[in-house]
């Protein structure tokens, strides 16, 4: 067929090996836009083996060299910004704005990158004793490899591929299956680069491309975004194979409301968080725990907050909320809303059957909030990944960390306060690896770790700045001495 | 039994509740010298709750604080010098020099540990937008725990415990069931740190001892150093356990001696880098490489050297060289050298059935030397960890790489050379993690990363110094918004 | 005379070449208590010599094993506290809490000091061009000194000397004429580390002993601590002489207690911060600026506290305060009330005539407050050092922060809130380079730098930690190119 | 006139209030090609003020959006290498690939410069005491400014005001009043970048315009590049009106030939060494050095090559080498020669009087070679600052070594070998900031510091990298308390 998506192997587009096709669908039409190959092992065995024959001339040019692709990476992104967010949207769902704004953090990871030549240095020490000295230096892996979420198209793959490649890597980036087409127009694009072949190479496929990268020779480390399930398997899977591994999970991010927040603020930022990208986003605020007297007051402003949402095609200015990425994500939701109903929870408002004009067949569902959650309850502690806000209360700001501390997530969490001692305790108290204070979205910029703890994340580096730099190379310490009387005789 | 050797949990020691024994030998004379637990599920459950009790006022201890027990435990290994090292060569068989060599470097890492507050310091960035500033911290991950091999009884343990509770982590140490005397005599000695009972844990055993460690939900993190194999095992399962893991494994470390060697060096050090410790060593240099013209007269007189080694009881000073750990070590390393035989080496120098005066029961084998070895032979690529060392030819430095680079392992590589060209050209060719030039020995310095490759190591974070610290710690990110305005009203 | 004090020069107590002496005073009693010299340049250029003599051996002795002496001296400084603490409160009149306070953070020094093995590390980049590799290392200056004040006889050479001489240079510490017995006994204890003689130097002596190392040639870097208009000529003199300076100046130190601050905290520390150490502190709150209503309540509170304050000997236990160093000190602070009062400040609290009963000859002002002080006045803008606090009024925090930033000082500010938005206006618009938040003294701990702004310091890297390190160290860039080729023929 | 050059001011092109100007020359064809101010103080005092006004919002604008700028800025360079280069070349003097390489030195600092969010980040420590934190951070000084020489019309610059702009300061440059024209076309090209007025300013002329600069109260910070005599003038009287300043001078650099020296490498590498920029480089190698028995030889071959050197106009293609910048400068370096011959040095070739077709009235002096120079004599120890190499002879490495050591200067050393041993040795103990090792130019890439040391250099944080960001900064040091009791009363 010949909308059918290819890899992008060793600089050139080649058809998948595997027979098995997926359709890309837009999610705010419910409209087929092109098909995606199933993958297959094949496909990964010549992207490593390309990779790993690119990689020892890559490793010798010089970081300063390497770096020069970044810089005009940067350039093509920003150049091309309005075309890749659109095709973001159309295969993801979310707004054009929520689409760019993935192009900046991608940029920024670049950005970083463009300074591995000062980072990446190794440390000198001098006479370690009399006449011998030490030294390291970090060298690169060889060939690395990401596997990446539906959720962050553009972004996810950019907080590890720009600092493998500028350490000396060569690459196999492997987007989801249900938005392959916005990478696959960024390869496009960065033709334009002129990398040398096999250093940047894209492989479509789902999970028997996933098992194939994860158990072949030559991949070293691998990155993952994802549910915490798969990065699980991800972390085991891989570290069975002796590899490297770095994998991150789902999250439940809670949001703690103070009595002396400033509710103005507070509303706004936490609605937005919540449901901007539909909710699916790991550092969404699914959870709102009001501390002491605030509960009623701040439940009724975030109802009308949420009601004012406009949902609908993300390609649209004036939309605030796109759809869910496919339709078993929008019936998987709708039963948890469901659920939670049945555990309990007050239906404060329901997204559910919401009609978007031209979009009969989107798969949308509305900002959802549940009131009086349990915290035993199955909706509490399930991952949703929709727009749904679950409300629960506590008597003080001690209740809301135990709370917090009880989940097996640990992505992020945020306070809003106006007390430097509430916020000062509860980053201290608080064990998530991102925290907010007066914040509704605690994403680290690109020269801080992005940094999950718990059942969030599976390894002990993280993505972007230094924690990525360690984790694309290995240190090598060499020792040496020199005997002065060889200086007399030649 | 009275000589029962016990645990040290929660400040107190206490019998295993596992029922098995084993036997803890003096290898230099056969003797039975105390009993082993051979473990039990339980003792590390209690083991691992006291330590995860002891946990939150442990990190909540300020860092300046938590090291001055390191300043004190420098001193106490400092003051007992004399005592530890005698108990290590008698259950461990290496010379007393040996020993203390051992105390020297586990004291050097204290030292790296006591600057902790000042290397566990996260970042700050002011304005990441205006008004809004990032941070982040490095937190203690709670319970971890360390498996040693029997080699190194006293200096494996301190790559990484004093850095993991300078940190803030509560500990766990695992010794080798073979030599358990020594670190039980160190935590007796530590008693006069008067750590918090609880931040510092000795469990002994074997397998099942290790499988509950790898299993139990309260240990964050584990450190391994073993064989290559036993490394892989460690790595597996405690990733299946979703565990932070190092696991640092075998080698066969090669040391080229180029024509320009100044050969008085090369042989002493070689001498002693490859039958020092018996050859029980995971940087023992265990082949060599001659390159160009050198060979024959280097075989000469390494021969030479190697035979003036005075094997015998550790304990006494006139000792160059003491036994293998073990009657079976003693029977596998023979078997060994009989293949190595057969399939081709040269039999230079044989140290089997060699007889101490007085140690008629001991587990020696004399220092050995097999020339002419065949690289595609079984002896080539075992690990031996024995006094055995190969010799072989190369061409070219070229080749001498290739070889080293064909191998699984990549512990450690050196070069014996007086150019400039040839010690770059190896240091950064050469696939191994520690490089020496004219060393025999690459052993980092503690404030150096130990840095094993391939399947001499699984993992990425490495023992030792800042590796250790990010090893041992999460990353927090924590990014605040303060509105100006609130200023205004109190 | 029997009791003239010595300079310790080369490992050897020496009697000064200068004829004149000076008294050392007990401040509490007006007692003399020993003579010191009053400096010559002949005893600078001994010891200068002498100090450059021993450097280039001290230099190459490895760090790791330089620092064993600052393991020594920090063990020595522990188990003499007592002592030592006894001779401080002596000669410079503060009380046996604030000596002991100044050992502490001696110690602190040197235990980051310890730490410079890694801390040293140069940075190494292979192939900045294919095959060429760069490196730089940091190597010491030679011989330096320091010049420091009477207020803190122990603590303030810390701030140097353990970084100077873990990286490899020699040191002169020059204290202050008025309190050298302290230094003189502290050099005596050291003679334990046996330290190679020349490494570690003594010089005593008033204004003559200063320019002698300010121009001399062997001397590469100078560290001061003292008055603004002292340590600028001590900028100028050292930067015509082609040296490295760091000098630190004076200050008038403000604190803000916002409407929202917890007064009985504030008040308590306050009152410590104005009047420890008799208000003779470079970080002594001098000022206070009361917003919003907050304003009465405070005065009331901090006489009160003030007035509870036990004025006495130092060495007594009870006392809460000691006497200010001179007699001429007292005349120029209670000289400097009697301004502030004729330019209209309120007299709320007077502390002069106070009566010490058995120190009747001691040179004790008592606790006294300033109530209504004007911001254009003459005492407002003039350091006192002494134990005097004025109050100031101002509307809102951005007056209090004007009235602070129009200061010609920029040692630290301080100000007490309960409000994280005040906290973080107050520490990012605020200029001085050590900022308080419900803190009385924001003294920087050893692993950061005593970052003194404006007329308060004059140089670029300050005191303590990597600023240090920095400062006593040069780098040395190395850019090494080998050719493969020369591997081929020897 | 028509063709005086303006100084661009707060965003505008203005001219200068001083009534002198001086004529701007092509040293090549000797004709004056433009008319430069010869500089007021008034000029000074209006981009100080300037610069000042625009600081506070340049210091808030987050560094993320501040390097947005500095990417434009390398950008801009590498669009216009061209233009740029052939400016510099016409009143410079220097080959145009001379022009070319200093523009690419000046991109590398602005993409070092481009790694500030990362690099500038401050530390932050938890629980210094239970319960209290610190944290420092780096802040802008306000106004800084840099004085450039002759030589280097483009790159010098660019080792300070990237990194000054980038970490918040607004600037002032103050080009040569020799090579105004280049900097003054650069400045015209950034105004594309469109950057606030005010932030980047350019200010020309000569003597009363550097003091005005040293004398503005507004102006925190002056980096200065020339000779020895200036720069230390420099550093006296920026450091009595209290400022910071790093101020390079002047060199003789040595280069060692060893017997074993690679000649064909070696003889290549000086004689660009020597004769590149005619000379005028402060790591031009001025000195040989050879030891052992190559002297003859290598005499004999860099005359030959030294002879064999293009001499021209530097616009030309198959130029080698340019004129010296200025008739005087021409007079001055012949003199010196006559002056070496008078002192005994063997004329081995001789530049002087050398015709150049179509340039007859340029400044040119020829490559010429001094031999048997006496280490006593005055052309031995002075810096000539055009193509003339001295060559010396030592017997051993000590010797050369110590000769080297015995300069006032120290700015860079080289050393042709293929020992390692002798590469270590003379690194170590060579005391030059930068260090060279089979490299004729050890300029340090801009990830390095420009290390000089001794007379070469007047300062302690150099240029470009790490001391750039330190120099152009100072630490706030933040501590805090929060009690936790206040999270429970609002």
């Amino acid at each position: 067929m010949t909308d059918r998506i290819r890899n992008y192997i060793n600089g050139q587009w080649i058809d998948s090996r595997g027979q098995a096709s997926l359709d890309v669908m837009n999610p705010a039409t419910g409209k087929r836009m092109a098909e995606v190959p199933a993958g297959s092992k094949e496909d990964v065995m010549a992207a490593a083996e390309k990779a790993h024959l690119a990689w020892p001339s890559w490793q010798n040019t010089p970081a300063t060299r390497r770096i020069q692709y970044l810089y005009k990476m940067k350039q093509v992104l920003e150049e091309n910004e309005h075309e890749i967010a659109a095709i973001c949207t159309k295969e993801c769902g979310k707004t054009i704005a929520e689409s760019k704004a993935e192009i900046l953090r991608a940029i920024e990871n670049i950005e970083v990158a463009c300074g591995i030549p000062k980072l990446m240095q190794g440390g000198f020490s001098e006479n370690i004793t009399t006449g011998i000295y030490e030294f390291y230096i970090r060298q690169a892996l060889g060939t690395c490899s990401c596997i990446s979420p539906f959720n962050f198209p553009i972004m996810i793959p950019f907080w590890f591929m720009p600092y493998a490649i500028a350490c000396g890597n060569t690459y196999i980036v492997k987007p989801s299956e249900k938005v392959p087409m916005t990478m696959t127009r960024i390869f496009e694009l960065f033709e334009k680069l002129d990398l040398p072949p096999g250093v940047l190479n894209l492989v479509h496929g789902g999970k028997e491309t996933v098992d194939a990268i994860l158990e072949h020779p030559f991949i070293q480390a691998i990155s993952f975004v994802g549910s915490s399930a798969v990065a699980k398997y991800i972390y085991q899977t891989g570290a069975i194979h002796g590899k490297r591994v770095q994998a991150q999970g789902g999250a439940k991010n809670p949001v703690v409301v103070m009595p002396d927040a400033d509710l103005d603020a507070a509303v706004k930022i936490i609605a937005d968080s919540a449901f901007g990208c539909a909710g699916q986003r790991c550092l969404a605020a699914s959870v709102v725990i009001t501390v002491g007297q605030t509960g009623e007051e701040f439940m009724n402003r975030i109802i009308r907050s949420a009601r004012e949402k406009k949902v609908g095609n993300g390609l649209s200015d004036d939309v605030d909320m796109g759809p869910v990425i496919r339709k078993e994500s929008k019936e998987r939701i709708e039963g948890l809303i469901d659920k939670g109903v049945r555990e309990g929870a007050n239906l404060l408002l329901d997204g559910r059957g919401i009609k978007v004009r031209d979009c009969e067949d989107g798969y949308f569902t509305g900002p959802t909030i549940l009131g009086n959650v349990n915290p035993d309850s199955e909706i509490y502690k399930t991952e949703i990944f929709g727009p749904v806000l679950s409300i629960l209360h506590a008597d003080t700001l001690e209740d809301a960390i135990s709370l917090i501390n009880n989940s097996r997530y640990g992505n992020s969490a945020c306070i809003f306060t106006r007390s430097g001692a509430a916020a000062r305790k509860f980053r201290h108290d608080t064990m998530t690896g991102n925290i907010g204070v007066n914040i509704g979205i605690a994403a680290p910029m690109a020269f801080f770790p992005f940094s999950g703890w718990k059942d969030s994340f599976y390894g002990d580096l993280h993505g972007q700045s230094l924690h990525a730099l360690e984790f694309y190379t290995q240190t090598k310490v060499v020792i040496e001495r020199w005997h002065d009387a060889w200086t007399r005789k030649f």
